[in-house]
């Protein structure tokens, strides 16, 4: 199979290339990568599927959230998530699909905060809370029997002491668990999924 | 108590007014409203709150979401759901809690879709998913005893020559009581709650 790996230096992305070694894995990023992107900008997006062509599979494990409780969120800094999280992992849905082989796949990233909020998390929550909608949707609207799916963990070991003060209470999972949740939705067969490593 | 309504106008928001007749209600709205608003605009929300002063309970009956089968949707087209529907009710509570007295209230408006896709539905599934995460933490965030709930309801009566077409096999629902939800939401006790309306 060959995979477009989006967000590939990142803790899930290096998890998830190791995983799929026996698969042929283009990486995609901001930087450090065979193929440069910005999930922020269309166009950057567009670039990229044309240097790929056709793929089998997408996984997004890019996109970047604000963090912060709700008094000092501002609709700039909520931006931030939309943008990125939010637009950047849906466009890559809307602008990839036809760069996807029949019966292919695509795999977006969420996290448990969507369904077990913190405090801090609201922006990057409800960024969780549209990509899981959007899935259930293209689930059944993508053509050629395309999927699609997404993975929502739970705070991660290896990014422990970045988030763990955000995440009182949750027990972290391993980023090799998560990697499984990818593999699952990459080599399985189900769609409109949510993979909880929880 | 006073309650600021935005969109008014709208099949709902001229349910909610009647029902919440033996309160002050202050319809805010693009158009024939006593105060005009656009909430694609932070400023424009901005200077809605400046105007009204203090209030009570705010209640988001507005919002546009494009309609269209994701083999159609371009971000273009998502980009008006997102302005509109989810940054603009987002942007309702992020520039306006302060202006909420305290053990107030917001009351959001999502849909059944976020939960039941329809084919056409994808941006405003989307939409919807994002807004009830976001009600879901802004619940526990929120200062001052501030609530937070949003009303979900499936296809309205009163809309299904527009709608219907998109809610094969939906058993539309009265604008009335689709109302009587949002008044559960401003006169009674609950937050970071959805009130299905099916």
């Amino acid at each position: 199979m060959k995979v477009l790996l989006i967000g590939a230096n990142g803790t899930i992305g290096r998890a998830v290339r190791k995983q799929l070694e026996r698969h042929e894995v283009v990486t995609a990023g901001r930087n450090e990568a065979e193929l440069l992107v910005d999930i922020t900008s269309p166009n950057s997006i567009k670039e990229m599927y044309l240097k790929i062509g056709k793929v089998d599979a997408v996984i997004c494990a890019a996109g970047a959230t604000f963090f912060g409780p709700l008094t000092e969120l501002t609709p700039e800094k909520n931006e931030q998530s939309i943008q990125s999280k939010l637009k950047g992992q849906v466009n890559l849905v809307l602008l990839g699909h036809e760069h996807v082989n029949n019966s292919g796949s695509f795999t977006l990233t969420t996290g448990i905060i969507m369904e077990d909020p913190i405090v801090g998390g609201i922006s990057a929550a409800m960024v969780g809370g549209a990509i899981k909608a959007f899935v259930e949707s293209a689930a059944f609207e993508l053509p050629r029997g395309i999927r699609i799916n997404h993975v929502s963990p739970t705070v991660i070991a290896e990014s422990i002491e970045k988030y763990g003060p955000y995440f009182p209470g949750f027990e972290p999972v391993s980023a090799y668990r998560v990697a499984k949740a990818y593999q699952k939705s990459v080599e399985g067969g189900q769609s409109g999924k949510t993979y909880r490593v929880y």
